[in-house]
């Protein structure tokens, strides 16, 4: 019985790999499917390094270098990073570092040598325990962890190879000078690569990653209308699934949108965004979203069914919350398109006031609706995910102040303020409305860019959830 | 005047630059005090430097490797991380990378040369370019990124340099061979050095980062409600907010978490850890921790001035509230000392069984207590934040499952279970007890530990709350 049980188990465990390996290209196409820059970026390194492996094979150029040609092909594979301002990163990190290093590598050969025959490793050994340990301990730096990492490391590489070699080959200057060379040229044409064949901008990335978040918000929103009052057939679950699962990415997308605006600040003009663009802004925004996903998270828990509430009380305030929540969608949408388009103001304004407007008549509903309730018990959740949802509309506020700063920042252009002046909204939203006033000094462009449409995916949005026309009159608070 | 602005701005930069190096000392000394193993790491990092770098000093050993003895000293700058499991997990990647790249370059070299003289080239070239992208290109693979994105990267590495340097050195056998040498010897002193001096282990790490984080929730929680219903002085408001601020740091520790995991899963048996620690088990505790953060982080919002409950209708709630909050703190401050001490059954399911008992409490008082009052909005951010702080109960609830459930597959030391056996809660607790009679068959140990006190801090944390005694009497639901 053991044995056969065992022969079961490695028939098993071969069916699993066999199984593995026969997904193993479909996840491949998939990988290249979901972002075709992956495809181009492979080919791109391929080719880097078949460019600088020609200083092998031409006579000429090899004699120019030698066998240092090998730091030609090292650097670029090294270097090479899936975004422009990554690329610059490492290669300025690499390149200075190499120059400071060799430097003193240099220096502290020549002071060896003036200590004597015998004193000379031992006067090396010290410098380079005592260089190696301080520069380690360095890289602990937060600050410098984050910017200059790879540069520290090389420093110490460098500073250990040129010090110590040099005890062996005299010719300490021609080998530093031939592998700053070398470096460099890698390094060149690792970044001419990278810039010149269908670039990859770290700007750019952070750019939509910032606006997809916000459209995460608005997504998760919607697919969490549709299930909490149980609006949508079971044909939709799975697509609502996906509207109520994707916020999670922007849950732990803070590290990723830190290295971003690091590399992205390394990066030349480029498309609409000019060197100095404030990427720290970005960097403002995609915080206050993670603080709405946060709350989006909590709300998420309204879902289960431990918290459900009877249907008549949800029924009670449904109508009020889809109110809420659509205005909030819209505007959070609006601002997504506003960062995407580079454009303002936009009509995220008008959907915010309405939208606190809207939170507000929730609460007055619950105050006279959910009061004639014998049984708070039973109300508890019903109010608690309506404060939350009050919370998001706060926090889409902060969102759209933030995002009117980068407009006024980045000197988004300015489009006809059709929508916003329909609305004049005189409520608390002054400084809202004072903002876009203060950016209209920006040029003015054709109108049309205004009236964007959004995209295909977000009509389908807009149209799942069936909100009456008259959820568009501000009503008196 | 502009001159004059100008040589002011000059000053105030020079200032800020000679306050920033005047800082600069501060800084560092506050690094090394915040973690000493820093300054150890940094000095084991000099020695094994220093250690490799002999190889050039001593003729006998230079004469054995040459010029490949730099090898070992960049495998050495690079291999050497802060924790045994990373510097192991670079090791092994870059020496099985190593390896496998040697051999297939090896091939590739013989391979081009059946081809002639001038295929030699053309065809080294293009399987240098068909390997580096398709390398490139698995780098993708989320799951390979996380474990072998080093390795990948030297077999890249290492395959253009062997292939490629083989078109004009013929001793490619012996040149692979030395370098293979002396990545292992660099490798090897690497580790090393960084096992038997004052060791940093991952697993460790990750160990009490996980009860760390559990315990930064209690502390919020403390601190939470002496702010909540403004019961400490205005002198506590510092350590207050350092009690307030503490949870933030739980929000983004998914992805130390999971390297930490990666990388002590390959260490040796250590310590309390055996070789096959369940590690995993600790991502789960870690990511329920975050969940329960995101609640916390909610539940923040209510200590901002604008959700402000009137100060008649939080003193209805305190000290059911306060009820709630001190047993979930116990709760969560069992739940940590029980990992970090690694023996169970703790004191948490009591406090989980009386948290929910005091939740559900709360929840029977609001329904008394609020309904009274004609204005529900008013009453509306109590109810949010006592509903919120019944969620934190439940994540807490769920928090100590997944703990007795890393107790009984890492199988913690069992302990006189006189706390537990106290309490039986027949409640909805029934899962909870299982698992403690399921853990049971463990080894007994003398019951000293546990009645392990608490640290300093978390009795000045117990003390800072005073809970009267009566909140340890399970009243009827």
């Amino acid at each position: 019985m053991e044995v056969a049980s065992g022969t079961d188990q490695k028939e098993g465990m071969m069916n699993r790999g066999w199984g593995r390996f026969k997904a193993f290209p479909g996840k491949l196409k998939k990988l290249g499917k979901d972002d075709p820059r992956r495809i181009i970026h492979s080919l791109k390194v391929g080719l880097a390094i078949t460019l600088v492996s020609l200083f092998y094979y031409f006579e000429p150029l090899y004699d120019g270098f030698g066998v240092s040609a090998m730091w030609a092909v090292l650097t670029v594979v090294v270097v090479f990073e899936f975004s422009v301002g990554a690329t610059l990163s490492k290669g300025l990190n690499r390149g200075l570092a190499t120059f400071l290093a060799g430097t003193l590598g240099f220096g502290a050969h020549h002071l060896a040598i003036l200590s004597g025959e015998k004193g000379e490793p031992i006067l090396l050994g010290l410098l380079v325990f005592l260089l190696a340990s301080m520069m380690t301990f360095i890289r602990f730096f937060p600050r410098m962890k984050a910017n200059y990492d790879y540069g520290l490391l090389v420093f110490i590489l460098t500073f250990c190879l040129i010090s110590v070699s040099g005890y062996r080959d005299d010719e300490v200057l021609e080998m530093a000078y031939q592998r700053v060379s070398t470096i460099l040229l890698g390094g060149f044409t690792a970044l001419l690569v990278c810039i010149f064949i269908c670039p990859v901008w770290a700007g750019h990335d952070l750019h939509n990653l910032v606006a997809n978040n916000i459209e995460q918000l608005a997504f998760f929103l919607e697919g969490f209308g549709l299930e909490y009052f149980k609006t949508s057939d079971s044909e939709d679950e799975e697509s609502n699934k996906t509207l109520l699962e994707g916020y999670k990415s922007v849950l732990h997308s803070k590290q990723t949108e830190e290295s971003l605006a690091i590399f992205a600040r390394l990066e030349p003009f480029h498309g609409r965004f000019r060197f100095g663009h404030p990427w720290k802004q970005y960097l403002k925004i995609g915080s206050l979203t993670r603080k709405c996903a946060y709350r989006i998270e909590a709300l998420h828990g309204y879902l289960d069914t431990e918290n459900q509430t009877p249907q008549e009380i949800r029924s009670k305030i449904q109508e009020a919350s889809t109110k809420v929540s659509s205005e909030s969608i819209k505007a959070l949408n609006e601002l997504a398109m506003e960062i995407k388009t580079m454009t303002t103001p936009s009509a995220a304004i008008l959907h915010i006031t309405r939208s606190k407007i809207a939170a507000k008549n929730l609460k007055f509903m619950m105050n006279t609706e959910l009061c004639k309730e014998s049984d708070l018990l039973e109300v508890i959740p019903a109010v608690t995910m309506a404060s939350l949802l009050a919370d998001v509309v706060s926090c889409s506020e902060k969102i759209a102040e933030s995002v009117h700063e980068l407009a006024s920042l980045a000197k988004f252009k300015n489009v006809k303020p059709e929508v916003a002046a329909q609305s004049k909204p005189s409520l608390r939203n002054a400084e809202c409305v004072h903002e876009v006033a203060s950016v209209d000094k920006f040029k003015s462009v054709k109108p049309e860019v205004a009236t964007t449409k959004p995209s295909l995916r977000k009509m389908q949005s807009y149209s799942s959830i069936s909100v009456p026309q008259s959820h568009y009159v501000i009503t008196v608070e």
